[in-house]
């Protein structure tokens, strides 16, 4: 699909088509995409675990506020190894690169999801130790989003925008 | 371009032709692009500052250790307004989701550049209150990504990645 196609299709889907299964290609090209982001010194300091089988879903759900979020066949949780960052490049490295790289490569999941036809939801309001818990994520290996993965049963506009005008400043 | 290539093409450019100027369709376009990017309760806590003139580029060029980032004919500076995610969700939102929502704006620049033949680099060691300074932004509006953006003067591999089996778990 056209870059731009993509970027304007993105939603944050939470109804999903409870009956389609996300196949294994669609999987890899979501975590191909995910690692293809920058990270600082290249460190790479994300995790994915797929939460893929009923079980896994089971404990997942009842780690998360957003029941709704498990009903999508397969929900990604992205986690990051802060201690690289954090002893290349101290608590800036802990705090904000390991943050940033791992939001990076989220972002590119969601929109390579798009151009798979898939649909999923950015979640960042949970339990960290719950989740970590539910998916078997040990410290200091930290949940930092959620990302439901499935087809889309809803239709929804995007939520508006500020004008460009009142976030930039042209120097 | 299509959205595969835009992800392969992408990568961290260093030099660039300092002949070459960035159109403000371009700039706009990026723009367009980093808003499109999800935020936590669509706050949208972003705020970018062009530094395109000859003087803002020289006070920005003062303030970071890349000297070779003002070489760029334009250089975005990504800030965060830490406040409504602060108030709204707390420290999570002033520590993790604002940091991650500019960061997906941030990639989508990225991006959209690379879908506009443009060249850019995520810069994230400088020192915020000089950045700060530079550009004009007060307190507590925080640059949290320095991107120049440029046409390419180099060619590059991609920096390798893990195996995608080294970062994934499937459960």
């Amino acid at each position: 699909m056209e870059f731009s196609d993509v970027l304007s299709k993105r939603r944050s889907v939470r109804h999903f088509n409870t009956k389609l299964a996300v196949s294994d290609q669609d999987l890899h090209a979501l975590l191909r995409a995910a690692v293809s982001a920058p990270s600082a010194g290249n460190i790479q300091p994300w995790r994915f675990y797929i939460v893929r089988s009923p079980e896994a879903r089971e404990r997942l759900a009842a780690a998360l506020p957003q029941r709704w979020a498990t009903s999508a066949p397969v929900v990604i949780v992205v986690c990051v190894d802060p201690r690289p960052c954090a002893a290349r490049y101290s608590d800036r490295g802990e705090y904000l690169y390991s943050i940033q790289d791992t939001a990076a490569a989220t972002q590119n999941i969601l929109l390579a999801a798009v151009d798979r036809g898939l649909a999923t939801c950015w979640i960042g309001a949970f339990d960290e130790c719950a989740v970590a818990d539910a998916i078997g994520a040990t410290r200091p290996i930290t949940p930092v989003a959620v990302i439901p993965v499935g087809f889309s049963a809803e239709s929804s506009a995007k939520p508006a925008r500020r004008p460009l005008d009142e976030v930039t400043t042209w120097l």
